[in-house]
């Protein structure tokens, strides 16, 4: 059976045309790709007709900035609530949108609903480390967590990490400020002795430092460490890159021999830009649901709807049901 | 009276010879500077007879990978303990030390002792940031806090801000996974309300992206977090770094263009590299306690000790003490 997305094209900050972009680039790109696009009527307009893409109105928006819970009560006609719904009635098997993240956890956690078993949802983004990628989780989906949520978390994560990027073996380690076992806070130290007993792979602990070390596959962690990490991360290396730029071009002796060099500087920027991955997966619904960027370019946004595409192909979501049921 | 710094001879990866020529680059630098060179007899012999240099000798040394609670019990006359012991007696007013972090700190915390009303000692770093410089912490002295130490960290580092970098009305933010009040964890949320109430200059939240945008002066936040953040934003600095140089030197012609760069990235990698600074303070002790990079050079080294002089000199101690029994 081939795989239908919906597409939430009113969601990210240059919606509705990059979404718009990146459908038809999506459905170009994967023949066998459905995509049932929704969004309000003049913003959809311009999909009508094409091949594969199935369109369906919605009156509403919500913004980037709405209380998410509030937001999906009173906007029922949403884009975001209306291609939850859609999931859950079984006329696609995936949703991707760019919108407002709070947002769309909330439709889906409550619209699609839960697996049974998972006690939460994972937020997980895949971040580009030095040789193989690595899945980072919980990211704030969860910002006050129970040591057995991150068992759950690491399982859903190896779930991905073999059906999307066909990792194996995927290896796991709980995100600590130490190696040894009796490293960290209470909590922590409770995570580790429950991940060590429960979760295959379990490596032990890594540090900050070591995130993009490619030393695992997996970082488990609760949703407010992770956030804070994933921020951290991604804040610091832009402010880097940006600094390397105005020391590279400081001066018109350094500018004279920077300019050759900013393809390769622009080539790097790329390589560890996460948008590359397709987005941050929701995982533990009963549907495959990926939240992209809400800064997201079209590349980033076909990307987002491919990788659904393919978690739904491998049947990620049967998979992460019966990682959680084996436990 | 001239500051007198205790120095831990034995203390970092390339000790004792670099922190001998960040004692003698010390004592020229600042010509009413007194040292006390704590370490193994023979470490120590090269500095007899140097001006405003003592020496004093210790047996023992504790290693970077011991128990820190256990290595200061049974190695009371290691050059740490030793050293502490000079600042409880009086002989000194303060203590630099490149060793174990958690050696130091928990030698400090018991031998020195804590100033009357601090729940905990908190260790702060000073971030190189966009404009002006951020203090962190706590970057791990506490894994586990609870809301009321947080405001504690704030005032202390609030004294630190004040008597060191000379900032006249230091701004504390809370580091959370969001800007609003309400956001974040249980405890991220408790703790915000305590900072606005007891906290002068609080201006709410700040997120991980925002650390080195310099939009505040002091960051306050759980040991375990702040361990974690520190750790990824130096990880991530030095791997960007790296990766731009690979790029820079990734062919034969981009290699000629980028060799006559080489010094502004080199002047770069210096102008973001946290030893300028000198080094973590641990706030809350009755008397200045600076902890280097275990990698310290003897330049971070003479820039730790010269952080304690300058501390001494101002009276962190006292203006510590008096921050928290005005709150």
């Amino acid at each position: 059976m081939d795989p239908i997305v919906v597409v939430d094209v009113m969601g990210g900050d240059f919606a509705p045309s990059v979404v718009i972009d990146g459908i038809m680039s999506a459905v170009q790109a994967d023949q066998f790709l459905h995509i049932i696009a929704v969004g309000l009527p003049d913003a959809i307009s311009s999909l009508e007709g094409v091949e594969r893409v199935t369109c369906v109105g919605a009156s509403q928006v919500i913004a980037m900035d709405e209380h998410p819970a509030h937001a999906i009560r009173s906007k029922k006609d949403s884009s975001i609530v209306v291609g939850c719904k859609l999931v859950k009635s079984g006329d696609a098997q995936g949703f991707f949108s760019a919108g407002s993240t709070g947002a769309v956890m909330a439709a889906a956690t409550l619209g699609i609903g839960r697996l049974k078993k998972v006690s939460r949802p994972v937020l997980a983004t895949v971040l580009p480390a030095i040789d193989t990628p690595v899945i980072l989780g919980d990211i704030g989906a969860n910002a006050d967590c129970k040591p057995d949520y991150l068992v759950q978390f690491a399982l859903m994560m190896q779930a991905y990490a073999t059906t999307v990027l066909e990792v194996k073996k995927p290896r796991v380690r709980l995100l600590n400020i130490g190696e040894e076992e009796t490293k960290g806070s209470q909590f922590a130290q409770e995570c580790f002795a429950l991940l060590k007993e429960s979760v295959p792979h379990f490596e032990g602990n890594i540090e900050g430092k070591e995130i993009l070390t490619s030393m695992t596959d997996i970082i488990v962690t609760d949703g407010f460490t992770g956030n804070i990490t994933l921020k951290t991360l991604e804040g610091t290396s832009r402010i880097v890159l940006d600094q390397v730029k105005a020391a590279l071009t400081a001066n018109l002796f350094s500018k004279l021999y920077a300019a050759p060099l900013a393809g390769q500087v622009r080539k790097l920027k790329e390589e560890m830009d996460p948008d590359q991955f397709g987005g941050a997966p929701l995982l533990g619904t009963k549907g495959v649901v990926v939240i992209g960027h809400g800064s997201s370019s079209a590349l980033a946004i076909s990307n987002g709807i491919q990788v659904t595409a393919t978690a739904i192909r491998n049947e990620l979501t049967n998979k992460v049901a019966s990682a959680l049921s084996e436990d």
